[in-house]
């Protein structure tokens, strides 16, 4: 049983390491998350491949970065906290006075005691962020900066389990570990995925293969997609961009460009059952990588389903959103939960076919009250209810939703329906291949 | 012309009749009927047939049932009203105290002077029903009881009317003869049915064939469904399910499986223009035949109008759905004219097409005051509407919903038009057989 | 620059001569037009021309027309007001009684003040029109009337203007040019459609061919189409009956008869994003030529786009209908821009596709901020919502709609992303002739 308590000590345990789209740091990040799924491949890709519109940039690390004051004070220190440097900062060694220096820093005034992420992946440059608060105390002088920092050929590095199934037919998971130290927005969505992928691992029987990444943002899923472009889209029948899984305030889904794959039908439906009051944002509010999953060409089929998705909350992209007060175990249980019960609805998706004609006689199966009586029996009710729109055409995840009953709450009707020949089950409604209803067991 | 208080006086010669799914009382109802459409032949199905996933039981009749009280005083009798006996009681004759007595009672405590409805057709029983009133006023002490009825090899009966239209094309009502003394669900329905069946069997032209059994609930719709179900399949265009059609209270509506057929659209746009106030229900709220006429892979378009539905109305089911505070002549004679209104729109239906194009010179023609002034003339409003939609592709109830205009509404300018050549009509949007809109009488 | 001022001088210009559905007063206000657009051909039909169910009509001159009062004073004067003539009044010259002319007038007792505009062109007939209040001033005594007017063999006059583009698909736009002496429900029509053919005559590249009339209602329309039917249904992409443009009152748009033509497309996305409060009238509330072009088997896509609609205005169809309380410079003006907008629009549709797989790097180009931060850069979302829908198969103006920009507001950021190669244009989804998007310059 995967406990929140357990995701958020995986958490902990990532926190200080830090990491950018490329570098040390991912490599650290993916190698605990393997002790998770041993089934990861960590693979290398190196630095001047080009993918798409883009090229995969030189590998950059840090050793040391610090200001320090006039009076020789360390008062800024990535050893303390990573975010205090800018991503991909080049090195630097010089004495400055404040007016240069403030060039070089980055704060939020709207929010004061935070100390803000920002990044230069493209462009040299070298800078600290660091809370507007102790910004404002900065006296008149000369400050010491340094950045001991490398940036070289090297490689990008990521993650990907390949988990098989009775069909070649994938469910993709992708999630991102290219942020420093932040909650939300970073751990909580590689966690989870992987504590699912080694839930999926763990099962007897799959339906559906599962492909799951684990890539820096925007230039690793190109990366991902330029080398695997054919089979996943070949494959790939759903997938979800696990991001933001960590809070306690919300539940949200932002829908795959089309809007009508698989994937959305799935995450409506789970949310519309498991969290009514949900978010529903639209394709023009997207962030993370359904921005190139989804892309013209790419099309695949991927939703985001979160907790409060990312520029939703105060904290984004600061040092504030952090494993205490914004990202919790219950609230990483529940991302789990969410992610957990859509793979399940799609495992457990068939296209039922009733076998006799007519309403069968359920009374001489034992199925209904032999006494004709006033009263309606719920469970008799939902039972008939899925034998009439049985037609072996329309999926048990529409039956579900014309039963207005969340798809795994009909799974127990469907065992007896079948066990007791009322019922055949089909993978599609061309039916190919005849298979039996696979229900994962929970964790 | 047909009135409300002829229809009720047939249900009033009906009411005591011991109707069940089998029996003499079933074949008796048949004959009161044939005696107001004799064009019904009755057919006699044996026990044991095997229909689809059931078996036609063994016939059941009743002499006499009772229940003497320790005084010996007939407290409970089927002679007095034949809801007392729960259906396809088995024999039974023997002294039991109370408590014994009470396993084999039933009533309606939230309903207390109401005598319940109970059956129990395949599953070996006997039991009385009373109201809660009396039930609660039984005192201890031995009781006789007493059953003489008789289950045995016999027969199911139904009566059929099939009537010939010039084209094969059916339109198909279905009503059940298979409950005892209650008004609006049983009664009303074959009395309103036997009506339209005799209304429809004068008309001199009939644009459609027409198909219309009077059939114990489930077990003789399976039967009929059993025996007719190719030929249904390939000729019914419409189906109604006639059933709780003799109440004032509302007028409702009942979609198909599909919810799409030309029997929901024309139900829905009879009700909009003459009843507005009219209730949908959902195909989930189904309970009468249309569970099996509509089942996957029986596929008819069947559905349901009815004035207050069952299970909607709380003398559902028990002595109180009677013929004089329940079911009225304005009740029934509102039935029989929204049934008799949706056949009549389905045999108006057709395809028009404008003979000229542009518009034409209505002024030459008489129809268009020739003076131009300001004021708008309505009926030349309807009249140019009709023209304008008549694309030979649009159905004349498609168009009456565009004009917002009932389609019976729209036969006299129809006819107009079509005189004066400036519209053609056909019966389905290929053209296929050229004929003359049918305008059936009015009853 | 076209201003109101010029438009509003132009119908002035126009205002008193009288038109009708034939005659020399159309001929001059053709010939008034041609100096606006010079490429504008005059023709001539001969009455007695068959067109579809219709015959043109002999054509109708008057010289003089009056009534005298039994003091001899001319109370009502053609050469005055040409409203106060019915129009095709046949020529007559008699003194009568004040109860026999008043079956020869026609007032508005509703409007006391209003000289009502009626014709009576299909039927031998004379009248004068009058207010109300001049109507109950008359006294008793005879009245001698003059109508000079004649009715011979002539012809029907229209004006056409072609101008070709880059592809042979047309934009149709119609006004017409029978009415006397109104001027929102006559001279907006013609003379805003004159200047948008000045505007388009002007431009040194169109995308479309366009066909612009000049006609008479009804007859007028129905004559042109009579002679130019299969030519206009081979190329006419989008319509537009230019008419009631010229106040101040509403924006208003009806649709044509299929209701989702790219004419109704363009028309509810131009008027969303100009004038948000503009009302949608339905086809059953059409009045106009409309009629004719989308009638069965024509099937035109015409839509209307107007200020203050026919009917929906109190001054319509009278005296009241001016150039100095109803329509005015900015009215016409308004009603010019968005006739200029609509097509505009059309002009610039096209079928985007984005020219490389996944996001491009828009830092490396220069498009993006290097510096990744918080802050939501507006104009970078709407570039990245146009590369996230530019698939080849969806319209700008689909794209438009989904990123909730009005399209013309798009042509920067696209005229941007092609330069750079991040976008290739087409101008069909089946990029048949691949082209330049083409920006008219504003008036």
């Amino acid at each position: 049983m995967i406990t929140g308590k357990e995701i958020h000590n995986l958490a902990r345990r990532l926190w200080r390491i830090n990491r950018s789209i490329t570098g040390d740091g991912n490599r650290l990040t993916l190698d605990i998350l393997k002790e998770i799924c041993p089934e990861m491949k960590i693979y290398e890709v190196p630095s001047g491949t080009k993918v798409f519109d883009w090229t995969v940039p030189n590998e950059w690390n840090v050793k040391e970065a610090w200001i320090k004051d006039p009076s020789g004070n360390k008062i800024v220190d990535f050893e303390e906290c990573n975010l205090h440097l800018v991503g991909y900062s080049i090195p630097v060694h010089k004495t400055i006075n404040l007016k240069q220096l403030q060039n070089h820093l980055h704060s939020r005034p709207d929010l004061p005691s935070a100390i803000p992420y920002v990044t230069s992946y493209y462009n040299h440059y070298w800078g600290f962020c660091l809370s507007d608060l102790q910004r404002r105390s900065l006296c008149k002088g000369e400050y010491e900066v340094y950045v001991d920092s490398e940036l070289k050929n090297g490689s990008l590095t990521y993650g990907e389990i390949l988990l098989e199934g009775e069909s070649k037919q994938e469910i993709f998971l992708s999630t991102y570990i290219c942020h420093p130290s932040m909650a939300n927005n970073e751990l909580s969505g590689m966690t989870v995925t992987a504590y699912i992928a080694k839930w999926l691992a763990s099962l007897k029987q799959r339906q559906y293969s599962y492909r799951i990444i684990f890539i820096p943002e925007t230039i690793g899923s190109l990366t991902y997609l330029n080398k695997n472009l054919k089979k996943m889209k070949d494959n790939i029948i759903a997938g979800f961009n696990v991001s933001c899984v960590g809070d306690d305030r919300m539940y949200s889904y932002l829908p795959s460009r089309s809007g009508n794959s698989l994937a959305d039908q799935v995450a409506k439906h789970t949310l519309k059952f498991t969290s009514p009051d949900y978010r529903t944002f639209l394709w023009n509010d997207r962030g993370s990588d359904e921005r190139q999953y989804c892309a013209p060409g790419i099309d695949l089929p991927v939703v985001n389903m979160a907790r409060t998705k990312s520029k939703e909350y105060p904290e984004y992209h600061t040092s504030l959103d952090d494993l205490d007060n914004v990202v919790t175990p219950t609230g990483l249980h529940g991302g789990f939960k969410m992610i957990y019960k859509a793979i399940k609805s799609i495992e457990s998706n068939c296209y039922p076919q009733a076998s006799v004609l007519g309403e069968p006689n359920l009374g001489s199966r034992g199925l209904y009250p032999t006494l004709g009586a006033t009263k309606k029996i719920d469970s008799v009710h939902t039972l008939k209810n899925i034998l009439t729109y049985s037609d072996g055409k329309t999926s048990l995840l529409e039956i579900a939703e014309k039963c207005d009953v969340f798809i795994l709450d009909l799974l127990p009707t469907i065992k007896i329906l079948k066990e007791r020949n009322l019922l055949t089950i089909h993978n599609s409604p061309v039916f190919n291949f005849p298979n039996s209803i696979n229900m994962p067991e929970a964790p």
